[in-house]
């Protein structure tokens, strides 16, 4: 075996471990030059591709191994939520020093098999590689009832717009780690939403299912950025209310510390990434039957889609002004 | 919209140029969270995914952003090929300097574009993201009639074993340029199995459909590794004779300096990488109708499958000697 097979067989046993329950349509799993899926009848296969950069998405010395490998399959598999679809498979194709192969790739690839149990997620196709940094690139598989899959582009105007939890708690988690305080106790709750997200499936699914939602879009690089990729894919514009958005709270009685980082909470909700929410629209007539919907007691509604297109942000006093896509951009500088 | 989505943008529109034909089961292209493709009865799909990274497996100074492309693309289907799969889809995650965002970016979805309309396939996924060293990773899908994918582990005893094309080619190719010759006219045809290599889709496909193979690989690491790879999944073993394997001839013509390179033909095919050619065994009953196979004059047999869990090389004076998988291997020294 040379090198780069042995580690391609530690990776495949440590995370050919998870198996996705009774998967009679995957009649050929990882190990050979590809894996093999049949097709189920009404149902459709959804599929999308994510990078996860030392360096761009996180810095090893801030983070937690076991994190990055987490939050890796994570933030790929919000993307089959924001569709709808029940996630299935996934290929993994890791990049990294000589350096990393021992215990930071133990502790990696346990993250990346909690959040592959959690998620009842199989691993289909890996290659390793060496490189100076390290880069994991993920595809996730999900499948979904013929024709049911959430788009984009569904929004209409008069429908409201509803997003999952509160914003900027990844980036108020992520400011703490960078302020040298993200191993203190009483922040590991903010800590957690930027280390080991949670995402929405269930929910996202019942909305798919349901035919309630018209559109939907996962929020990973903050409220402004993907509220217009929503608004751009649909042709419509949106009008929000600043006063509505779930913002972080950040309680009184944290430290001097941390009010000296002037963290801003409705900065944060708009621009700061990783939530990993779920922002959809809903026509008003379907309302009395998201009730029903999982999660209903955490969803919140911050707006409306207009016929104009432009996403404009409406303040307490009732100013509105326009809201520019100013969420995380790996080409800007921070 | 954010650098990212406009690059993103710019990549979509680059490669979704290409169609791949007639395709009334992709449901939803490239654009929204994820892609959504729907099956069809009686065929299955084939996933793998590759990393083509620089400093790793190119060097930007030394290749061509085109070759880049185009190769990151056809390495990665190749496995497809090994699976006699039709190619049909695929995913780019591409993280990139800044700095090579406009003329080396347009270079490099020109190559990818090229790759793409000659393998006939789609983008479906994309992701793009900033790093300092450019890194492509892709996943491809293809399609096989159902229970007809060619695995690595059904060659038995007895089997005989085949090999597509001259082996080495793509790295004598590679020491060429690493000498500094690659620009040379007369060196071109091997430059060109390097940086812009062929697969076998055609060939691959007829062995799984004819059912006439019993185990496939493509040969990407040198002859040594991946025979060793197919014997270790089949549980067997393999007696090669030297003599046979098909090298690549270095013409007597060649100047001083290629001789002063002091290239074995015999060692690049057993540890060149980059030659994507076929490696398949045949049961001796089915032989007869290999001749009817695409590429037939190209194949060369190699040797025969053993019981012995040793691979064997045999030279012409008869001696054998243990042949170790002693091919590409990016966590070992060049």
């Amino acid at each position: 075996m040379t090198s780069e097979d042995k580690l391609l067989a530690r990776v495949t046993r440590a995370v050919s471990s998870v198996r996705g329950g009774n998967c009679p349509d995957l009649r050929l799993g990882i190990g050979d030059d590809a894996a093999v899926i049949a097709p189920v009848s009404r149902t459709e296969w959804v599929l999308s591709c994510d990078a996860f950069l030392e360096g761009v998405h996180f810095v090893s010395k801030l983070h937690p191994a076991d994190s990055v490998g987490y939050k890796s399959l994570v933030r790929a598999t919000s993307d089959l939520a924001a569709m709808g679809a029940r996630p299935r498979f996934f290929l993994l194709t890791l990049a990294l020093p000589a350096s990393q192969t021992g215990a930071w790739l133990g502790q990696f690839l346990r993250g990346i098999v909690r959040a592959a149990r959690s998620l009842k997620m199989e691993i289909i196709g890996g290659d390793t590689t060496k490189s100076p940094r390290v880069s994991a690139s993920i595809t996730v598989l999900g499948e979904v009832s013929s024709g049911k899959a959430l788009k984009r582009s569904g929004a209409r105007p008069g429908d409201l717009i509803y997003v999952t939890g509160r914003l900027g708690r990844a980036q108020l988690g992520l400011e703490l780690i960078l302020a040298g305080l993200g191993r203190k106790r009483r922040f590991a709750r903010f800590v957690r939403h930027h280390l080991y997200p949670a995402i929405h499936i269930e929910l996202g699914a019942w909305l798919a299912r349901s035919r309630i939602a018209s559109a939907m879009i996962d929020v990973s690089d903050g409220l402004s950025s993907d509220l217009h990729r929503l608004c751009e894919a649909s042709r419509v514009g949106a009008r929000v209310e600043a006063g509505l958005i779930p913002q972080v709270a950040i309680p009184s009685g944290f430290s001097r510390q941390v009010r000296r980082l002037h963290l801003d909470p409705e900065r944060m909700a708009l621009r700061g990434g990783d939530d990993y929410a779920l922002l959809f629209t809903v026509p008003k007539a379907k309302l009395s039957r998201l009730r029903r919907a999982p999660e209903f007691s955490k969803l919140t509604r911050i707006g409306e889609i207009t016929r104009a297109r432009q996403i404009r942000l409406v303040s307490k006093d009732g100013k509105s002004r326009r809201l520019a896509p100013t969420g995380w951009d790996p080409f800007k500088e921070r």
